[in-house]
């Protein structure tokens, strides 16, 4: 199958550390069957969640590597790099791994349209024309801005890009653009998933996305919003979305959202330890107190959170 | 009373036009009126959400004046100008018709810790000594980064600083930090009221806020919750702000929030019209059904809420 | 004349104050009547460089309409604003007062082609199309990046557009890229003047420059330059453009280039004080000398920086 | 000797590569001896100017390694990376291979003191306190604006910081600063280089700073002017300066300076291609023309510009 008819939740994949910044490998394999489990369509690794800059070269090809023998759905990996050898590097050994495709956002000095259509031209230059890419479109971030209109010129000017990564900020007229591109014949056919910590998921959905692309600590619970929303159950799936937007809102902010993340998916039993490998954000003690409340307040409507704290 | 010992809600007021863009005085008096109705305990004018700079000197004071003769609270005043000329005029104006005090956000061109500290110095000069001031620490807007050191170092070299508003994203240890400061002595104690649309209030309360400063369109329940809160009734307050954070969250998205507002003002009776003076972003249909569908949802819970679609 | 058929040397001229901040209008007389002495085609006031945001909006009017009144060459008025109803006020006034068109910086805030665009066409709405205004191309200090190709769908979209202030860096590709959109027909023709500093004025000449718009402190080495270079006499404009190059190279700092400017024109007589109004940057002693010892060896080859120090 | 008392010039260098990208290791043997021929004290590889983000972390070792084993004086390596794995491993095997220091620049994330310090604090973790490192300080590319207090900071904190590679702009106030902590005992003494392509040296010298770290397609001028300057032959120092600004100048233009000084260094014979590798600018036949004239022109004073036409 083809990213490009991907559908349902593609989890960002954070890379479990031990206490001294080791690799954890025993966890990346019950955070793999986790996931599986969870209802992932798919699973990114070696996105900026997944702490990639902090990794050598070996240590993230080893990672990819791991997941994707395990993973059983297809494995997205980020190639995101300041220069194209490494890039290139990184995306022909991952794709000689077995992944699925790789993703690229672009660097922060970008500014005009040109300048954003022609970086994406010479990455699929440089990591070969036969490696199907997925757009980070994360202006929050990125400090880059892309138009509708020139996501559609990365999409008809490659052959090989074959979904977004959606986390423009707002962005449901964005997705509602996109798909009017789709409708009207100007931009072929591409797979939306949305990333934002899941803050929109729900709307999302609604405009046109197939799906989620992002690490909340309960993609399980995404993964329920996408078949209830895919299904019509529109108030079922805000319902349960609504359940969890004060954890989600919390996980979302930036900086301290991988602790928040990391600490949840310990609690759940997913990863061994909670430590970002240096330098990585701690969360306060005040802030551990707020998101084991925010758990036990979601507990009362959704079991998966009980018992964690 | 000082505004550094404000707490409660100052509400951030939308400047309310007609179709055809002309201020609308009507309207600014039951805004005023409601506001004060909803527990407003001041209220902020010319801030960003009241499209300041689409107003000429004149509109500016007259909508000050007008807000201030009928308010019965203290109200504030944004007098962010890219010059200290102008902003001197406004403020010195702005105290004459009887403001409480003034807001003042720093230029995106800051970087260092010393250009911030020394901006506050020189607007201090402009605007004179006597003119108690806010500090508008919003870095996602005005890419101005301010650490807690660096607002201590403002509020300790400006005597007439009365009052931090509070949107730094994430913000939580933040409180915390500057709590700390005043603690251990190192700084006064300022008024810290938050912002960011009140997305994080349940928690900002909780790490020692004295309130909200911001626009949401349902202040009454900002109210509410610092309320609450202040009294310690925890999980009433979350209770009662999750009800509203799908909402929250849909008003806070940068761009079409100030839309939703008026949307939601105008739909409660509020403002007679809910247009933006020219340029200003205007509300797709499918978004406009998006809040009506949050509305509807929100009035199972809250009565503030029905019969509005 | 249009100003789309302007040639020659537009000098952007700074507010002289007294040491106290004070407005003066002795100095604003003497330094248009040297500008116009000097060559000067035309005038440019309230730029960047004329402090024009330390001025309140009946000062800046009044500067303006001294300028226009005595100086018998077009004058372009500087409206860039952060509100569009600012913008309007002071174009409308400055026409009414004989002006010769209007310039508009973009805020920093934009990023994307459609944002660039759109913005000038708001600008055009708010001020009137019957006001000529120019684009300032100004990344360097605006961190706006316009390529050609929007700039060319300004001019087109915009009938009322009649010149460029070029000072992109590098830019001498871009004159070209413009020049070459007029000869295919697809732009029509405006006036190019350019700015830096002068710091590539030899070359822009020869790229297709219509002149310069900028306020180095030897106007008139400007004027010269543009005449030998519209002349053919290729080497002559060089060689007069060098000896000035490590001065112009001085000037063109950053931050200290607007009191090196005005410390050079108080030496050569034409205004009384080279203070700025509070804030303003101040010459270190070093940088004094400096300025000093590169006016002593520029004397060696032009007689008009002799007896300056 | 250590790098803290580097004097002379060290040279950026470029790589050279063939019209297909491949590098071109007899070249980089040629550039080496030429560099140390023109007076080079030093040389620094892998920097912005050398292509280091096209080039793999295999081709970057090979091309530190070779450089280091012929240059017959101190090299310095650029290990700036956007992770700090990254950033260990090349400079491990950098140090190994022979390395005098290694160059670290900030992520242009970084806004407030505390962030800047923190970085270098942590960078020092990851490579080891061993290893001498200089500070890069180039605002005008990595946005990142770093005080004079801030560097001493960097200096106090970190012992193994040994040297600035200064390109503040303006910066001549900083080298002044930076001189006067050193004298008053708050800062212990680094090496001073400054960069910017040369365009301020001549005044850089007489404030203080100990040579250049630049690439200037005429290193044996650079060495020159440090030579005299440093012999308190000032105005020998500027005439040859002066002669060679309107090169500097082109050269020093963001974007084409490399096709520039890469151009010219195939000129005069010391590498045998001026090929950028993919994604690369190309000088326009203008451009070139214009460089030819330049050099032209340059001749009649500077007999090693003679014959490149």
């Amino acid at each position: 199958m083809s990213l490009a008819a991907a559908r349902g939740v593609y989890v960002i994949a954070p890379t479990p550390f031990d206490d001294d910044g080791r690799i954890d490998d025993e966890s990346i394999d019950r955070m793999t069957d986790f996931f599986r489990a969870a209802g992932a369509t798919g699973i990114t690794v070696l996105g900026q969640m997944g702490e990639a800059p902090k990794l050598d070269a070996a240590e993230a090809l080893a990672i990819a590597s791991r997941v994707i023998r395990r993973a059983g759905v297809p494995v997205v990996v980020g190639v995101t790099a300041p220069g194209f050898a490494a890039m290139r590097a990184l995306a022909r050994e991952a794709m000689d791994a077995g992944a699925a495709g790789v993703m690229i956002a672009p660097p922060n000095t970008l500014r005009t349209d040109d300048q954003i259509a022609g970086y994406y031209r010479q990455a699929v230059e440089a990591i070969g024309t036969d490696v199907p890419f997925v757009i980070q479109d994360y202006p929050l971030t990125f400090s880059v801005v892309m138009t509708p209109a020139v996501i559609r010129r990365i999409v008809q000017e490659n052959a090989s890009c074959v979904m977004l990564k959606h986390e423009d900020w707002p962005g449901l007229d964005k997705i509602s653009a996109l798909r009017g591109f789709e409708r009207d014949g100007s931009m072929r056919r591409i797979s939306i998933l949305t990333g934002n910590g899941g803050l929109f998921l729900d709307f999302e959905m609604e405009r046109g996305a197939d799906g989620a692309m992002t690490g909340y600590c309960f993609p399980d619970m995404l993964a329920d919003v996408v078949r209830l929303s895919a299904a019509g159950s529109r108030d079922a799936a805000h319902d349960l979305f609504d359940a969890h937007l004060p954890l989600i809102r919390y996980e979302q902010q930036q900086g301290v959202g991988l602790a928040v993340r990391k600490y949840v998916l310990m609690k759940r039993g997913v990863i061994a330890c909670e430590a970002q490998r240096r330098p990585g954000a701690k969360l306060a003690p005040a802030a551990r107190a707020e998101v084991d409340y925010l758990l036990s307040r979601l507990a009362r409507s959704d079991p998966r959170a009980a018992g964690l704290t």
